[in-house]
């Protein structure tokens, strides 16, 4: 560690939400991991465990981190690829001046304050999660993996009882174990199921896994652009969306400053960050896409691989003889990565650059474990143009690469779609996952119509909920101002927290054995009239409190058994209970349970005999 | 008309939605019926026709009309229901000071102040539209909903080209024709599967029909209740959700004030108008449900019949002997109506009086032609209980009462879940048709998940997306205070538009031949940078135009060929139009097409061949 600088570092959002505790649970195989969780306790009266939920938040929410944005996280993982012996430390590549947009130096973002000399594997060696899976190796990332996932069930009490009644879900192909071990993560990695993005200069990472027997994760955008830019900004950008629950970060920066901007956000990250390198290359060329080349490209992932980027998105898919296919769409090719380089082959009339070289693309992600995030460079942009020719053409090379890719032990995860109407969505799961060996999906939304902007983080929110279901592994979150401009705070809060409910929803349609727990915990406190309970277990107990406090907002009413909805004597929870009082009286129980055996209540075998035969 | 008092009339919001004209359409049987459509021009450049669109905004949204909320609508219908010869006028039920909560004068809403003597239907007639169906007769109201479901289509130039591609969806067990008449209405309405809610008291309604093969519609639901009340916000909250979509209203007022302020209402109203009958019944008893009576509830339908309420919930399916079964529920009864008959059920231990006297309900139901909206008093309030034994069991109470409603010639829908996770939607419905004979499906949501209050027009929206397509006719909308507070204005718009959102997708997803147009629309204004074009076109313009401006504010903004969102130069959509340029020199359309074909363009035979083989 080298300290170049002293400068003002940025604050962020820091401590725990409403009633959350951090908890840490160990590793078996590697007892020093500390895989954290978070504890949301219930009112004493409830006589129930406080509810575990998975936390990708980081040291910010736990009050006993000292957090200092100069100095960045700690850097736990150093440790582990140094334990693998397959690691070297060496110079690294240098800044240059066009790697932050040629810019003087009064208006540069300062350099992160600490430099670290990069890790790379040495030479013959695969340092990817993939190459250790394959090798039988459990490694501690897999381990965290598990622990994480199993969302501290071992101690659940009352709520365990229910796992069994949870686990109705429709899990299409997905097969989830009641436990996950560190042993079946390493299966799954092993297959190419699943990918742990963690480069190995990414140490202050806590790691995580996209696969679709895993929970459901989520990605939040951030990144400045040529109209406005800051790394203060950005940072906090970057701690508030996984504060709500991103699970991923990508950073889409196109402006200036973005090497500083990217060494900021990462050092300060516990999630993994991904990145669109074909951005940052074309700012290299001033914007000029005819003008970039293998080498600019090349030496930019290079450089972003030293910094610590965990994902790649490469358009390596859009090839010279798919571009033909997109001229009558309605909205030709909306990804800006995929219309950069259709620009470039038809320019040059040459196959793409990407797709050239992807086997040395391949040499890079393999020496520092960036995963593949195979992008979707002509995903549809419209409804009209949905699960059409030029997105399964490309569907069809992305499978090819992702063989490939595994063939050099690099992680894969596949890109998919944007705008499709509902009853599209699950054949395009189905192709991908017949194209591309099983690898994770990852998709945009998708939107499910083109007509509301505004309210594109519904629209996206539904398909994004049902692909979810289907088998998608990571959805990509759209905010509110999805085509009509840059997302504020604001807006990346609703987004996420959209974007949560669509995951959450598709674990509990998936039968993931863990996921209804919340949702009863927070039933049962709605029934009990728990108003604070009630805030404090859902997504956003912030914005739950407001809406109850604009109503009714004497704290005596957070005992009432009633709301301002209905008022006291329309209270269906209310007159529910006086029911199950007088229930109790009269033996209800075993009543529901005759009826249950195909009797009746009240109706004499002649009765029930004559209602099974229709009245008219 | 009879004006009994002068009194200052509360104001509506009223104006045209930017760039929109009201049109109307005439009848072919009935030349004098005025259907009501949106136009939404675009920009010249665009070379379109305008875009037609659903309207149920009613005169609100035409500035040639005269609105005078004192006055009331237009009264249309009348003409229509004295025309068939099977009414008679008469004196009407005297309103009693119970039908406003016993209020004192100073306290007591006013008067609507004009008085209209009510319809019935003459002894041995029934005024049903399904009992005209099934006469073979075509009434107004039908040829009305069959104008009004084609949207314009025979004039739509360009757009129309597209029909064939639109038409591709999956519609499960609804059968949609590619144009609507009269005559087809009818038969829908005479199965069974479509109902057209029109009160014969409720002349100034534009009528519109509730079926899996018609464009699915969206309810919003407004009213008082003990904690606030005001009938000027009441009536502007009508007019406000109808502005933004909602097909039909229900007034589900709890408090004082229920029958001026229920009058104000539908004088006022161009929607259906439903409600909740045992609310009021239960005022006029102090709140006290074991002393509500069948003299009482019998007394509150004729008196919300002769007003014009078009369709009532009953909650008739809530026997005696289901109450046992919700028991061991985590959330109990959670519909008003459900609990309370379940506490009166209960306490007396009686039959519910609903069920009893179902006979009597379908004969005031079928003398002004009210529609049963028969609610699901033990639908699930938590993904715990959803198709659980009590919410069946209800359901096939329902079915039963289905068929005694149509013997007597009522028109029916049923009302659905609630809370249910995605796995178990589809077979929700497919219960529902099969158990109801083919009712129309009216759900509320239904919410795929527990866990996030504040953001449950989300979770219900995921669900009615689902449900809309699997073949729910109708969606009640759900706003962000549900389970919190009472909604405002801007609550009532998100949940408007929210649902407009799952319902259009519903229909683009069942193939709805006209669905895709305004998708195609609006996306070929966004490659094609009209940004005006873009706001109007979509369901919320004043949002899409703040949410861009707030970025790029500048009206020369408006006319870029680039957003906020990535700068000119990562602007996918303005490199597109380069290509397309580029692609046009080349003669890029026939190496599509022989891509298509399934040759490829740069490859050679023996290349393609062994392209068909897996790398590895």
């Amino acid at each position: 560690m080298n300290v170049i600088s002293k400068i003002t570092a940025p604050t962020v959002t820091t401590g725990p939400l409403p009633a959350s505790r951090k908890v840490y649970l160990a590793g078996t195989a590697h007892p020093a991991i500390r895989v954290p969780l978070r504890e949301i306790a219930v009112h004493p009266t409830a006589g129930e465990p406080p509810v575990t939920v998975y936390d990708a938040s980081g040291p910010y929410t736990d009050p006993d981190a000292a957090i200092d944005i100069a100095t960045g996280l700690a850097r736990h993982r150093t440790e582990w690829a140094r334990a693998s012996g397959d690691v070297e430390e060496y110079d690294g590549r240098l800044v240059k001046p066009e790697d932050n947009g040629n810019l003087p130096a009064d208006k540069l973002t300062p350099a992160f304050p600490v430099a670290h000399r990069p890790l790379r594997a040495k030479v013959g060696k695969a340092v990817t999660q993939l190459a250790y899976a394959r090798a039988g190796i459990v490694t501690p990332e897999m381990e965290f993996v598990a622990v994480r996932e199993n969302l501290g069930r071992e101690n659940l009490g009352r709520a365990a009882e229910k796992d069994q009644r949870a686990r109705d879900g429709d899990p299409f192909e997905a097969e989830i174990p009641n436990f996950i071990t560190g042993e079946w993560v390493r299966e799954e990695v092993a297959s190419g199921r699943a990918i742990i993005p963690a480069n190995i200069n990414h140490p202050e990472l806590e790691p995580m896994a996209i696969g679709r027997n895993f929970l459901t994760k989520i990605n939040a955008n951030i990144g400045n652009s040529a109209v406005t830019s800051s790394m203060a900004e950005e940072v906090e950008k970057m701690v508030w969306a996984i504060r709500w629950g991103a699970d991923t970060v990508m950073d889409l920066s196109t402006g200036r400053n973005i090497h500083n901007i990217r060494d900021w956000i990462i050092r300060n990250a516990p999630v993994p960050i991904g990145t669109v390198p074909i951005y940052q290359a074309l700012e290299k060329v001033d914007g000029i896409a005819e003008n970039l080349t293998w080498e600019v490209y090349r030496d930019t992932l290079i450089e972003q691989a030293e910094q610590g980027v965990d994902y790649f998105t490469i358009h390596a898919g859009v090839r010279l003889q798919h571009i033909p296919l997109t001229v009558d769409r309605v909205t030709g090719i909306v990804s800006r990565g995929g219309s950069i380089m259709a620009k470039w082959c038809l320019h040059h009339h040459r196959e793409s650059f990407l797709y050239e070289h992807f086997d040395e693309i391949c040499d890079i992600c393999r020496a520092y474990d960036v995963s593949f995030s195979l992008g979707d460079g002509l995903r549809p942009g419209s409804i009209a143009d949905a699960n059409d020719a030029a997105q399964f053409a490309e569907l069809e090379t992305l499978g090819e690469l992702t063989k490939i890719a595994r063939a050099k032990d690099c992680q894969v995860m596949i890109e998919g779609p944007g705008h499709v109407p509902m009853h599209k969505i699950r054949v395009n799961v189905t192709k991908q996952q017949q194209l591309c060996g099983d690898a994770p999906f990852y998709t945009l939304g998708p939107l499910v119509t083109d007509i509301a902007p505004g309210y594109d983080h519904i629209t996206s929110g539904i398909g994004a909920a049902m692909i979810g279901w289907f088998g998608t592994a990571m959805l990509c979150y759209v905010t509110p101002k999805e085509h009509l401009g840059l997302p504020d705070r604001d807006d990346v809060k609703v987004g996420v927290i959209t974007y949560k409910i669509a995951a959450h929803a598709a674990d509990l349609a998936k039968g993931h054995p863990a996921a209804q727990l919340r949702d009863d915990a927070l039933s049962r406190a709605r029934f009990e009239f728990r108003w604070e309970d009630q805030f404090n277990l859902s997504l956003d107990p912030e914005t739950a409190r407001l809406y109850h406090d604009e109503t009714l907002p004497k704290e005596a009413h957070k005992v009432a058994h009633f709301c301002s909805m209905c008022g006291p004597k329309f209270c269906s929870m209310k007159i529910s209970h006086d029911i199950r009082a007088e229930a109790q009286k009269e033996g209800m129980a075993a009543m529901a349970e005759k009826y249950r055996a195909g009797g009746d209540l009240y109706m004499t075998p002649e009765e029930i005999a004559a209602r099974a035969e229709p009245a008219e």
